[in-house]
């Protein structure tokens, strides 16, 4: 049944326990009077010299002992004994540096590789020998990330676990696992830990989340198998869904299966600060876009719903440098209406308006402005999501990811979050970003290469300059463009200039 | 239900069957009319290429679909084109190298580590996240490993093959389980299969290995659980064994538990020859002894039942080059028995009687001489065991491998294995081994240091010189080293001459 | 993968839907538009009357599903439907009976057994093969059961229904199972639903009575995997338990295990009410017990902490009966006390004051009388706990469950439990129960054929008489109200003198 | 560890271990010198005498240990003692049974059944508690159901074996897994023990068998999760299979599911003959059925392949009696064939010549008479397999499954089976019957009300009188009908002259 056939880790701990003195000894276990810090640093130099191997797991697990009964400062210099040391031999590797330059091959090519790997990795493959390395390996790599900012002579030491552990956490050795009501509580409670986008407020809150309408699913490394590595939320849906507050409502009611034609992906969390960099989202969404085909062959649309975190500092950055023009494309009465809103007398600059009123908190409760202000922040956030800049896309760290998975860039959603931080950063706005399987190898092979955005019709009007619209235009959007082209100051930025 | 959480791997090929005619061209995918060798080359090319990884497992699974098809000749020649691309970039290797020549440092160190680093290794990373593809990836150093001998153009990849097999199989990531006779057929039909030291002769006899009185246990990775690594089998005994045959026996009563006190390792097997030189055996038998102690308190003692497969292939040498003397420690009567069993005269060459007896079939079913013939060979496999040879130890890689992990020679077991491979390559020796968590590590660190043999009084004794024993010493074993130690021909061999 | 044999049930409703309508129509499904009481009825006389088994499962699972959309009414129409059809047949009963009468045989008793099992239990035994239909009969015993108060013309239905769930839920065929962090969220919701005696104040609450230093077990039955039948939950601790806040304060430090030599067995709860009367908590707690001593070899004593639900009801009744007398045990000043806190005068009836202060509420927050209360309270208490009672045993029901169980009364604990209900029913005292293995037969049998009641030398001093009783009275305690048999005056008990 | 919930239940042994001297003899364990087979009758009558079920399991433990030493005749005389004690209280029953007689009602019906209930169901009911005890009961009655035969005094013992084991084995408790390859060892050697029509001859002959175009299933119960109840194994095939050979060759090429059309179920068998009488079978093809539309839509049918075991001794009786003529079917050279394959004399009786031939061992394999042979055969044996015996239907007991099932009578098959148990039950005979969703209640109920086999029109025709067909007729076989129908003495059998 099951796992029966597991034996448990704990073996290492009655080997060690078994150990004589002077096997304790011989296998370089320094005394118990030694300090933590010393102890830490001998055993590190015994596991990595060790000629046979044979101690390797022993030693490695008393490393790991040691280094966990280090205080912050030790740990600090724990690892600056790391990157310090345990460097490539010099004379080797320039001896072998020499003999490439002298005749390039392949195999002086490898045998420079072979020189110049510093035995730091192979001391960090060897303390993965331990029971509970690898989540020690993580945590150690989450603090030196924190360190490395201030001290760059942690980078090596860095670099290293990096390289390790990109090997270790290869998409194959991914588990995609559905989590639901009936997952274990000590994962589950590590969902309400880890929620990185929209915060689960107790087990009620996630109990919702894990409802029959809702879907959730994480990679799972086996190694860390209580772990999740990342997880998306899903909702099923009645077609797209503009606002997250409805789903993530702990008193929503449950929809009818018989509904459901879309999946909201709204919320991917990456749960392992220590393994930045390593990234497994692009892998995720569209294995689950299949998985939910399969379970649900009704489902005709997959998307997300997504923050716009860039949107309000670049805005204001713009702003501050006057390379918004937004009068031009206003009537006088919606001018007066948003001067009015700033406390600013007639004739006064409506973008300085704009900027004043943006930044007065909870200016979207104030309905009487708001007709105005929609359609200028939803082309102003339209043209942030659809820069080029050159060839590199827009600059919106979730719109990259998205972008760059080949998700066509769908609708953007007015007040579609107004919590706190969904106003501070995004002015409010969601943003579906539609993955269609027909289209996206082509979407991100675009993206990729020349930063183009795929955009819908909808977003495309958006985007439209109003041309000859006459000023009473039902699209009194489309003016906002043809201002931004046409700068106050000299410099247009490229950005706005499109 | 069990692990309902996993969700199956299909995934890809239904991602695949989605992919429409612009979006397969896109992500590179071959036309279906090209040859198998080019698509997979080209599909090699373009999965290391590939800028944004986004669609790195779609193109790893085409790629592996692609090799599956090869046939031998066109399988060898894609490995030619692995072996032979991929190498890293010649100018930037060559300006790193230059650059930490110029000026040695950890950072220039790692920037030459960098540039030195095969975009081939990248590829096989790459290859791994397809489904199957960690199997696979095995089966192609098997390969590649048997084609190299003859071709060493193809060593590159087979050592790319190796670095990242040793990162993916580090002991961190293997997990002991026991397989008993509740372990699904499909697994039990591997351990039939893969047995390499005492044939499994079908589901009877597995069941005998199987039973109340036996323990097999196996490492698996996670990625393979289907398939064990190395599995090794255990025979729980009253006191040590000295036969392998009354063990593996299928018709062989069933102990009492109550009579254990002693667990003999009689057999331990290699799975997979794709990994190759990434060493499991050390970690196995430790581990499983502190599972069976701990399963089994009543346990004393930990011994395996080895053949010592290098015996006869070292007794013929020497026997040839007549660094062997036996005659002076013989009585005349003994001398006339091995004359007589090998239809020689009375005063011929005692020695080459001993060759030409050894020679023949079945010569140990010739119970005459056998009183005879067993303190001479005894001796020798002594000396042969615990040969130094300049501090490298004994030749026998059995040998090599338990006393490498610590373990000593406790027992040399006349005629303990009389199959017919058990007499070809150890004259029907069977050895003792005793693993002793007291000693283990002392033992190790002599051995790999001076290659001394840790072993028993028992196994010393074989060795001891007669010095001044009478001629009716009970013990004539001890009369043959004095004579190897004065020998015929000028050359001694040191193993010998100790 | 986990039980990957498994099939999934919904086979029948895949098979209903397969029936073409002359199908339908001869494994006697009533027409769609037949109501839904009517449409259940005729089910249940078509499930019992089919001759050949065939289509017993699907009409079983048609039953099942009428039932569910019956409406309160019409459910306990269908309910009284059941209990007065499905009687034997009156003719042959008759018969089986008149043959048993003139000649008694074995042969005959077993024809009347057949002829006078009513076809009801059939009934039932057919509605069990449709899927789920396990927990649905228990919860129609569970309507039953509270309709049967008021309508005894229901009994049949119940006897029956008990009669089929005794034999499915046979000791044999439950599993005990160990619950914790690691069980899955939708079972440990239940355990916060179903914890009858000390509420779970939500998710916080419980993962503090699951933490390292507590345990919790239950029955569970294959065919209700997700639903516990009875849980116990345990406190590690060191030394006996008398108050059951700290053991369940969410807050509690958790207790190192070395320290551990005591389990506290703090609640028990019944889970299903459609299992009334089918009882599991014997064998729960000694098999529970065998497993923490098997898991924490250190435990030394097995003992609950439990209320005396009875004990305020049984104390109100005998001081409005005027049975209790404690003036005589009590010095000047004690009395004094007593009745000004109740606000009596001097020479007032301190049994009345006692009364009155216990009528009021928060009682025993008011300290200043409270080391007056305690002797006198607890003394009731032991005497309430061990009356014989003509060989009955004492009346309070968690009293005669472990006490049947053979458990020995322990210690008395004042304020154990200050929580409304604990002081409302047992005016806050806990109990002790000690199981301890060697004695349970003999306090088990003791209890059962004479009523008496096991006690620990804590206990019996409690209930002594006081040393200088006056000739009248040998035993003092015996009758009940100790002090009322004894004058008033002159000697305190020495039981509340101590 | 695996099914980390579940604990194990020798926790009843170290309770027992732990009992003190007194405990045992509280518990009425008898002294360790009492014989087994006293011991075993007094702890029966301790178990079922116990007031308080406080020991209950504990005695149940002690009786089955008890039980498993006694030798046969001892245990003969064991199962003597449960039958013929543990009768119903003749006074109480008595009495209840006047109390009915005199005023019959519901609650007297009830009390009546109650007093007529043998205690000793509740002691196989409480014997159950014990671990174990539900496949040591079902051993109990395989003996039982064995001795009963000869010694009637046996059968109340059987007869309420079989009460409460047809309770706890309710189709509602048992669960259908898939069985294959992936299956423990410990399970399929099982399926070698059990497999009851067509012989499993080894590990390779097993494994061909749960090879990928075959199934396996079984029932199962959760109290004896390694032994199948009853399993199935099913041959995924492109149309319908007339013979077993091919089905069961283990050297059989495995085909294409691209092929599959027809699902061809070959064997079933019960494996527990203490069951025997509680059937599984008739659910079990119908849950396969729907389990196996559900993996492969485009199974078309679903038919058995099954032998005819009673068709060659229905063959000998009629033909004993002379109640067959053949005769004045046959051509002149047709009956000169079967009189010289006999060695008789031209004008002999050919009904003798059938006779005759049909007792040679290896008949079949004589070419020459074969095909006047099988139109004689098919067409008999389609007549014994639509005999309705006034409304009994034929006496078959395979085909009586089957039809009873609500199967149709489809091909009957010349030579499918030429096994030597083939030969002498079946003459070869292999029969489909088609198990049609659409039709099953239909013929279901025919066959149970009016003994009608459905049959399909291939059946049909070979049972048509021929009539007036001219003496060339394509179907000879037509001709038999009319002389079975005109029998040559004077009381033919019912069966025959339809």
């Amino acid at each position: 049944m099951g796992n029966r056939g597991t034996v448990h880790l704990s073996w290492l701990d009655r080997f060690l326990a078994n150990l004589g003195e002077r096997g304790r000894e011989l296998i370089r276990l320094p005394a118990a009077d030694v300090p933590p810090l010393e102890r830490s640093c001998r055993l590190a130099e015994a596991l990595v010299s060790e000629k046979g191997e044979a101690s390797g797991t022993a030693l490695a697990h008393a490393l790991l002992t040691s280094c966990s009964t280090l205080d912050a400062t030790d740990r600090a210099n724990f690892y600056r004994f790391l990157a310090s040391h345990f460097e490539p031999d010099e004379a080797r590797l320039s001896a072998a540096a020499a003999a490439y330059l002298e005749k390039p091959s392949a195999e002086q090519a490898r045998a420079l590789a072979v020189a110049a790997e510093p035995p730091r990795q192979e001391l960090l493959r060897r303390m993965n020998m331990a029971p509970g390395a690898t989540a020690a390996l993580i945590a150690i790599r989450k603090d030196v990330l924190r360190l490395c900012a201030g001290e760059p002579g942690l980078k090596p030491l860095e670099a290293d676990l990096r390289h390790v552990l990109t090997a270790w956490f290869n998409r194959g050795f991914l588990e995609l696992r559905r989590i639901d009501w009936n997952t274990p509580a000590v994962m589950l409670e590590k969902l309400i830990a880890y929620e990185a986008v929209h915060e689960i407020d107790g087990w009620e809150d996630l109990r919702r989340r894990l409802g029959p309408d809702r879907r959730c699913f994480g990679f799972f490394h086996p190694r860390l198998s209580d772990e999740p590595l990342i997880f998306v939320e899903v909702a099923l849906h009645k077609g797209m869904a503009g606002a997250i507050a409805p789903l993530i409502d702990r008193n929503a009611p449950v929809s009818a299966s018989s509904e459901w034609d879309t999946a909201i992906f709204y919320s991917i969390s990456n749960c392992q600060e220590g393994l930045r960099g390593i990234s497994f989202g692009n892998f995720l969404i569209k294995q689950v876009v299949e998985e939910l085909k399969t379970e649900l062959p009704n489902l005709r649309r997959f998307a997300t719903l997504s923050p716009v975190p860039g949107f309000s500092k670049w805005l204001a950055a713009h702003l501050a440098h006057e390379e918004v023009e937004i009068a031009s494309g206003l009537e006088p009465d919606e001018k007066q209406v948003l001067l009015a809103a700033a406390g600013m007398l007639p004739g006064d600059d409506v973008e300085t308006a704009l900027k004043s009123i943006l930044e007065k908190d909870g200016w979207w409760q104030e309905t009487d402005c708001l007709s105005v202000l929609q359609p200028i922040l939803m082309r102003l956030c339209a043209l942030y999501l659809t820069e080029t800049r050159d060839g590199k896309g827009p600059g919106d760290y979730v719109a990259r990811f998205h972008l760059g998975n080949g998700a066509r860039l769908e609708s953007i959603n007015w007040l579609g979050n107004t919590a706190p931080r969904g106003m501070a950063e995004s002015f409010g706005m969601m943003v579906n970003y539609l993955y269609d399987p027909d289209l996206i190898e082509i979407n991100h092979e675009s993206f990729v290469h020349q930063g183009t955005v795929a955009r819908s019709a909808e977003v495309e009007t958006l985007l439209q300059p109003h041309a000859a619209t006459p000023p009473q235009s039902a699209n009194r959007i489309g003016r906002i463009v043809p201002f931004a082209r046409q700068p106050k100051k000299k410099q247009p930025r490229a950005s706005l200039a499109e």
